[in-house]
């Protein structure tokens, strides 16, 4: 049997590809801006294949560099005095805006875990909240009219508060972990009924509805209040779910995942930062921006901490979008 | 917000559509004949759902009637004279020949086993070989020339003594289960030595590998000898892995599945009916192969045993297929 190898009968890309000649200051001057909030953080982590401490992380530091490749970044966080000043150059260097960032008397914020050889589950050993246990977050005016929102990871009564403060966006989107679902339920329900796309992993939507099938658990969660909902189903893709659509994005096959951390964060950052730096709410683009996101959490997983996910070029963004096309399509 | 649905930029299927328009008659006159070795038992299931009883079912009898969809299907097994004539009369309507089917003294093989709400895993109460511990498949002369063989879940030494007794198939494919790696490893591994594509749930190439990771494990079986993997991931979908190709194919997303048993055969069954009915194995249509595969599994976890697999039109096969096309479409 001679297999040959996919005919060119995949058609040509049409994404505006025109959007990433361009340098991030023009871009800045084109794109709507992201307004990001959530934790930022120091982390030690270990997997099998090594270890680093006191690492730059948390969920908005990931989705805003994630999304900074896509559009200019707005981040509302806070940090503690033990926050190294070259985390601060490199975050402004990225072209996200810092003016949101407090600072506070005390500690970062600090998670430590491991991953096993099956990198799906991460372990916690340690969570200080240090200065983040007092945050209160405070948008900005100039941040408030913002049009695209993603309240990333973080107590969804902090999330609440963020919803109150932004005048309208275009797109608000969440994300949230299942620590929230056992702990601050209500809470999240009344985020989820005010945002339009929620982010989850399988596992949380399968917790928050109660029912082994996803696609139960989709349908469901779009009774309860967001337009869309995206389940992020790690080494099985992604699928984005509203009332009469249904989108499977597939993953990147890797055969090594360094370090899982920031996975969803990126992914999150990613589909957020395409969606505004392309300022479409299509759902043809809202596809694409799933497999985008995809794609930088791809890159994310390659190294520690933000090793990878700092040092992505264009085009290997462009040929990996169009190693996802290739992956998916059939005729 | 608004979402607008799916725009039209989903490209005109370019499937071959005119041979749903045949008559099976003319389909025997056109298309290439499956072969298919593999059980044919008389099953008990209970689900969440409800319980059937001594309802017909195995593997070559799944694989047999999904392949008939597309191409005549030439089967070898054995039933005991406890097998109803009514089964036998139901195959031959279906352009399932049966000159290869044995007749032997005493009962059928009978498999009987549960399923709970999560339909992910089937737990078996009973196997009892019956007539099927006596099986040594005879391929009748004029079979042996098939150009499309499917060695559906049978012990590997009874596969590898059908590979003996065909000549140079155009395309051989075979399915297996744990059990088999448990008990008979070097047998299966000489069978994948001698197949062009090999069918595996994940769990059973993670088992066969030694490896958490699917595409390790895929990359590995494609080492050891066939030149192509399809990995079954039930609500994840499917992977087809060659070297340097790697195609995801999406589940459909079913609200309830009733049944789960045949799920795998019917899959492989669709799959190697729709390679011969089109006598195509450019990697292109084994993508739509494995698609079609996923469509006619997809009807058959619908209801109990053969009833909906049976009852399928071709009108609801191309509807299914399209929508398939739509729920991993992007540009």
């Amino acid at each position: 049997m001679a297999l040959p190898k996919l005919r060119s009968s995949l058609p040509s890309i049409r994404t505006p590809n025109f959007w990433f000649l361009l340098t991030i200051q023009e871009k800045s001057q084109l794109t709507e801006n992201v307004l990001i909030v959530g934790s930022m953080a120091l982390d030690d982590v270990k997997t099998p294949f090594g270890e680093i401490k006191d690492a730059l992380g948390g969920a908005a530091v990931y989705s805003s560099i994630a999304a900074s490749y896509f559009a200019p970044v707005r981040i509302v966080g806070v940090v503690g005095n033990d926050f190294p000043e070259e985390h601060v150059a490199f975050l402004s260097s990225r072209n996200v805006d810092l003016k949101g960032m407090q600072r506070a008397e005390g500690k970062t914020f600090h998670w430590a875990g491991y991953y096993d050889f099956d990198l799906n589950q991460a372990h916690t050993l340690e969570t200080h909240l240090n200065v983040f246990q007092q945050f209160r977050p405070v948008i900005p005016q100039e941040y408030r009219s913002s049009k695209y929102v993603f309240l990333a990871n973080i107590d969804p009564e902090l999330q609440l508060q963020v919803l109150d403060q932004v005048d309208k966006p275009k797109l608000t989107v969440c994300d949230t972990m299942n620590f929230w679902i056992d702990t601050k339920k209500e809470a999240l329900l009344e985020v989820l009924k005010r945002v339009d796309i929620a982010f989850l992993n399988d596992a949380e939507a399968r917790q928050l509805c109660g029912t082994t099938s996803l696609v139960k658990a989709a349908y469901k969660l779009c009774e309860i209040g967001p337009k869309m909902v995206v389940i992020k189903k790690g080494e099985h893709g992604a699928l984005m779910i509203a009332n009469g659509t249904y989108f499977s994005a597939p993953s990147y096959p890797l055969e090594e995942v360094i370090d899982p951390t920031g996975a969803g964060d990126s992914f999150a950052g990613g589909f957020i930062g395409y969606v505004a730096g392309t300022d479409d709410i299509s759902h043809d683009n809202l596809r694409k921006a799933v497999v985008f996101g995809s794609t930088i959490a791809s890159f994310n997983v390659e190294d520690f901490s933000l090793r990878r996910l700092s040092t992505i070029t264009r085009k290997e963004i462009l040929d990996r979008y169009n190693e996802f096309r290739r992956i998916a399509f059939f005729e």
